[in-house]
């Protein structure tokens, strides 16, 4: 229980849901760039980037305000976490993108295309999460259910990384395959590391 | 010098007390792993998978009872950091001896013995510590004994790094050796982020 | 606007000027070091390793006067992370020449160069701003062009990127210069960072 001024400044509630909006769309693209010939996997890449763009501004937004606000919702820290921790599920993901474009990986092993499918589904989850941040209400299921896909992303990862060292013998193949996919799990961790803050929040208001 | 509301709750001390224990353990069956044969060596993962789960378990307890408590003994931040640089510790520890296993690494450079012993000793010394921090006793040649260990991790690393690229010629077989060498070398200076918080938490205490 | 008991302790702005300047002399030492040949390189490294001491110890000062100040500046956070940023550029710097040396890397891509250009000039308007946060003055056109420099290093980097995978047939090579351009790229992140924190300090103040 803590004291607090009222009105406090809900615009936050509106930016970490924009935010997170990015992600379900960022994560959408990645999943169709995988399935996609190369021309189109640019394209792709490009639209990502500009999507990155627009969470990067969102971001930037959310910072400007909570420098500037004298009341927030919750702790200044955890909202500024929230907030960079969102940012770093777009980066790592436009960053996979991107590298799978650069290095020209027209072959990508199938369970990267389930670490993707699990990025999409905590973006899923994380954006119908963010506007309950308002009332509070039915985030524990939010929380466990991403902790429970990173560990699912975790077990994924380390079978890939044992793949690609059995199967790939083209040593420069396999450094450009296992940045993408250790992307892919930077990713994930950092969904995992926005609902542990959704989590902390949680905590104090209750 | 600040004020402070009466009791305190002093369990944070036996929390992180118990996470530091579990370095000790896994620091020691790390150690263990690098001298023993392939079967052994899956066996001992596998407990130090399960003694890293175990840390988790300790460092969410942290966290929740951080969140949840009014009056902490140190500040928040500073509790928070400790609970999670001694998880990074473990995560470390244990994400090397899954790299061993997994990448069937039979053989590996003395000096990765030399590395993990650095990693016992710090490990020893941060489990020694955490009960003096109830105290405030004592902490001095503690933070200074493990940043001189990280200086020592730090030479044995790189001089390591340069001994793998002039002796090893097959190009994944240095891939996989310089992964290991990195995440021991990442466990040190989580070890060394420790001893710099508890540093921070002596010097406001003074 | 938030209330202050004066006097503040005005050395947290000598201290950080003084972490900045260090940070001009590596980075200029890094310019030097591309150019010259492996003994010079050698001694260049070594001077830049004892920079990299020097600013050690500097961030070291700032962090003990912080957890002893009871008034500081500004928030205490935000002078931790400027102070740790700083700290993050010149490690970078310097691990990037310790890597060079290390790898004897005698050619390296001409674009390289043009990272390292980017830094000298990031770590100048770095060196420039810090004395002026006493004042708050003029300082929107610091972390702008720092921002804009972050965001040419970005294009560098993915350019050397393609180009090491492109032209590098020698995976261990390609293994080698990638780890340079990373820690380059690091570099330049780290400097956005401290731009940011400053960015975040100048909106609170005003």
């Amino acid at each position: 229980m803590r004291l607090r001024l009222t009105p406090r400044d809900t615009s936050f509630f509106d930016l970490l849901a924009a935010s997170a909006q990015h992600l379900v769309t960022g994560a959408n693209l990645l999943g169709e760039l995988l399935g996609a010939d190369r021309p189109t996997r640019k394209a792709l890449a490009k639209q990502l980037a500009d999507i990155e763009h627009q969470c990067d501004e969102a971001t930037h937004s959310i910072m400007r305000r909570l420098n500037q606000t004298f009341v927030t919702p919750f702790d200044r820290d955890d909202i500024y976490n929230l907030a960079s921790s969102l940012d770093d599920c777009m980066d790592f993901m436009e960053e996979a993108a991107d590298l799978i474009v650069l290095y020209k990986l027209d072959e990508l092993p199938a369970r990267v295309a389930d670490q993707v499918q699990v990025l999409q589904r905590a973006a899923e989850l994380t954006a119908d999460a963010m506007p309950r941040l308002r009332s509070m209400s039915d985030l524990d299921e939010y929380w466990v259910e991403v902790n429970r896909l990173e560990n699912q992303a975790d077990k994924i990862h380390r079978k890939l990384l044992a793949q690609l060292f059995d199967e790939i013998t083209d040593p420069i193949q396999l450094m450009k395959l296992k940045e993408v996919v250790e992307r892919l799990e930077d990713a994930a961790d950092a969904f995992e590391k926005v609902a542990n803050t959704v989590e902390t929040i949680a905590l104090k208001e209750s």
